[in-house]
C-alpha cells in the first residue's frame, strides 16, 4: 500500500522516492502520502533537506492516474473530481510553504502534474536524458494547473511551445529555459544532489526557513511592498540566535556554531 | 487597397502574409485589416490555427507607420494618436484573446510594434538572419507601448538594453532570452513552423481553445488565486466531449477521435 | 572621508567609483554618499548616464557593513536597524527612479546588498571573471531584501540556488539567467560599457527619461492596465519636442538634433 519509499541519512536529509510503477502517477493515495510525509517532515526539526525522486531511472511522474480521474467522470462525481485538483494544487503549495528545501532528483520522465511537481520544488537537478513535458492537450485535459506552477519558472514562449505542442523537452533546454538547475551526467546526479543538500545542511535552520518563506513572499508583491516587508524580515532576522551568531563568527573569523533557531 | 494576403490550406491552417511592401507598417488600415481577419478567424470552426508571416524576406513589419503618425502630429489631431494606440493595443490583446493559437513567423527585421506583434503571437519561429529591436528611442518615440509585450516574455536587463540602445538583436539572442522558440536555418523554418502547426491541428480544437485562454489568465494571478481558478478550469474540461474522449482513448491505447467540443 | 570617487567626462557620463577597500561594503555612510550624488545628478541636465563601478579589480560590493550591523544590535539599537535596510532599500529603488540610465560595470565580487546594487542598475556589464553571490544565508542573515531586486531580473530556481547554497555563480552564467547582459574580457569592459554610454547619449534625454519611467512602472501592471497607461505615454511622448524633431527627421533622412525637452 505504500507508494513511496522513505530514507533518511545521518545528513537530515530525507529522500521521498516514489515507488508506484511503472507510472508513479500522482493518484490521490499517492498524493496523500506526500502530503502526510511532508506535514510530518515539517515539524521534525532534525530534518533539513527533503529529495523527491522515484525508484526507477525511467519515470520521475507521469502526473494524474487517468483510471482515476476517468472513474470519477464515469461516476459523475464532480466532488471527487474537485477534491482531486484541490488536493492536487494543496501539495504543490505544500512544498514552497515547507520550512525545508525541496529538492527534486530527476531521471526520466517527468510529464503533466509530474512537471509541476519538479517546478514546485526549490531546487531540480535533472540526468541529462530526463525529459519534461505537460502533455495534457493530448489526451484532451490541458495542462490548467501544471502550467501554474511551470509557468512561473519559465517564459512565455517556452511555456505555449510545451502546452499547445504537448511534446517533451530534455534536460538542456530545461536548463536554458529555467525549469530546473542543472543537466549531469546520470553518473553525477545523485552527487549533484548531495552536495546541494550539504550546502543546505551547513546553514541555520532558521534562517533558511526564513528566507524560504521571504522568497515565495515578496515574489507576488510590487517593488515597494517587498522592500517594506523583506526589510522587516531583515530587522527580525537580527533578532534569531543565529543572526548574531553568523555575523559574530564571520567578524572573528571563525566557523558558525549554529543553535538553529 | 490590400494590405494582406490571406491563404488556407487543407489542414485548417490560414495564413496572413503582411504585404504592404517595402516597410509593413502597422499602419491603421492595416491594422484594421488584422483585426477583421481574426475576428472573421475566431468565429470559424475549420480554422484551427494562424500564422503570422510577411512576404517580403526582408522585412517582418517596421511598427508604426511614420508618415500616419506624423499627419496626425501635424494637424494637431489628438483623437487619431489616441485612437492609433489604443487601437494596437487592442489588436495586440486581441491575438492573445484569440481562440486559436497564432504563430509569428519571422523573416528579416521585426522592430517596435513589429517586435510587439512578435511578441503577442503564442508562438514564434525566426530565421537565423531575422532581427528584432525596440528603436522607437532613435526617432525620439520611446517604444512605450511594444515594451508592454516584449517585457512579458523576456528579462528586464535584455529588455532594457533593448530599449535604450535601439539596437537590434539577431535570433539566436531572441531565442536565448526567450523572444523566440526558435532561430532556424532559412530553408527549413517553413517546415519547422508546418510541423508547429500539425502538432495543434492533432489536438482538440476546444481544449487548445480552453487552455489558451486559461493560460493568459492565470499568468496575471498570485499563486492561490491561480490554483483555484485553473483548478476549475480542470474540472469544466473533463466535462468536454473531448475530455471525456481523450482519456477514454488514452486507456484504450487507440488514438482519439476528436469532436472539438 | 568620501568614498566614492566621482568622474565626469565631456560626454556627458558621470563615474561612481566605489573606493572604500577592500570591501566596498555598502555602509550607511557609503550609502549616503551614492544618495546624495545620484540625488544631484537627477537634476543636473548636463548629466546623461551613470556608471557604477569599483576602485578595484578585486571587488565590486561585498554589500552591508557587518561591523556596523554588529554594532546596531550589540546596542539593541533597532532604530538603527530599521534605517539601514530602509536607506537601501530606498537608494536601490532611487537608481530606478533616477531619469538617466545607471550602468553597473562590474569587476570581481559583487555579493548580497552588492549583487542587488547590480540587479538595481538599468544595464550591468561584467569582466568574464567577476561574480556574483547572495551569501547572506552563510552568516546567519538571509538575503532578503537582495532577492527583491536580483529575483526581478532571473527565473526561481537559478535564485533559489543563490539564496540556499550561498556560492557564487561566474559571469557567463550570470548572462545565462539574466543577471547582466553581457560577459567580456577584461580588457574590453570599459569600451563595452563605453559603446553602451554612447548609445544613450546619442538619444533625447527627455525621451530617455520619461521612457524609462513608463517601463518600471508599467513592468507592475495587469496587460489592460500597462497598455491603458502606455498608450497615453506614446500620445504625451509626441507632445515632445525630440518626439516631432525625431519623427522629421526620420521622414527627412537626416539626423536628429535633440532639444532634449
Amino acid at each position: 500500500m505504500t507508494n513511496i519509499l522513505i530514507r533518511s541519512d545521518k545528513n537530515s536529509v530525507t529522500t521521498l522516492s516514489l515507488n508506484d510503477l511503472p507510472a508513479n502517477s500522482l493518484s490521490m493515495p499517492m498524493m496523500g502520502e506526500i502530503q502526510n510525509q511532508l506535514t510530518t517532515i515539517d515539524h521534525d526539526d532534525s530534518i533539513r533537506v527533503v529529495i523527491i525522486k522515484s525508484e526507477s531511472d525511467k519515470i520521475f511522474s507521469s502526473g494524474h492516474n487517468l483510471k482515476e480521474v476517468k472513474g470519477f467522470l464515469d461516476n459523475n462525481d464532480t466532488k471527487s473530481q474537485v477534491e482531486l485538483f484541490s488536493t492536487c494544487s494543496s501539495m504543490m503549495k505544500q512544498i514552497q510553504a515547507l520550512s525545508k528545501p525541496v529538492i527534486a532528483q530527476v531521471r526520466g520522465i517527468a510529464t503533466a502534474a509530474g512537471a509541476q511537481l519538479v517546478a514546485s520544488c526549490d531546487l531540480a537537478y535533472g540526468s541529462l536524458d530526463s525529459k519534461y513535458a505537460t502533455p495534457g492537450v493530448n489526451i484532451g485535459l490541458f495542462c490548467h494547473t501544471p502550467q501554474v506552477a511551470v509557468s512561473r519558472t519559465i517564459g512565455r514562449k517556452p511555456m505555449m511551445e510545451m502546452l499547445l505542442s504537448g511534446e517533451p523537452i530534455l534536460s538542456d533546454r530545461a536548463v536554458q529555459i529555467g525549469l530546473i538547475n542543472a543537466a549531469v551526467d546520470s553518473a553525477d546526479l545523485e552527487k549533484v544532489v548531495e552536495k546541494s543538500c550539504n550546502d543546505i545542511c551547513n546553514k541555520s535552520a532558521a534562517v533558511i526557513a526564513m528566507g524560504k518563506k521571504s522568497f515565495y513572499r515578496q515574489s507576488e508583491m510590487p517593488l515597494t511592498d517587498a522592500y517594506d516587508f523583506t526589510s522587516a524580515e531583515m530587522v527580525r532576522n537580527l533578532t534569531l540566535n543565529d543572526g548574531n551568531e553568523g555575523i559574530s563568527s564571520f567578524l572573528e573569523k571563525r566557523d558558525p556554531n549554529w543553535s538553529n533557531d
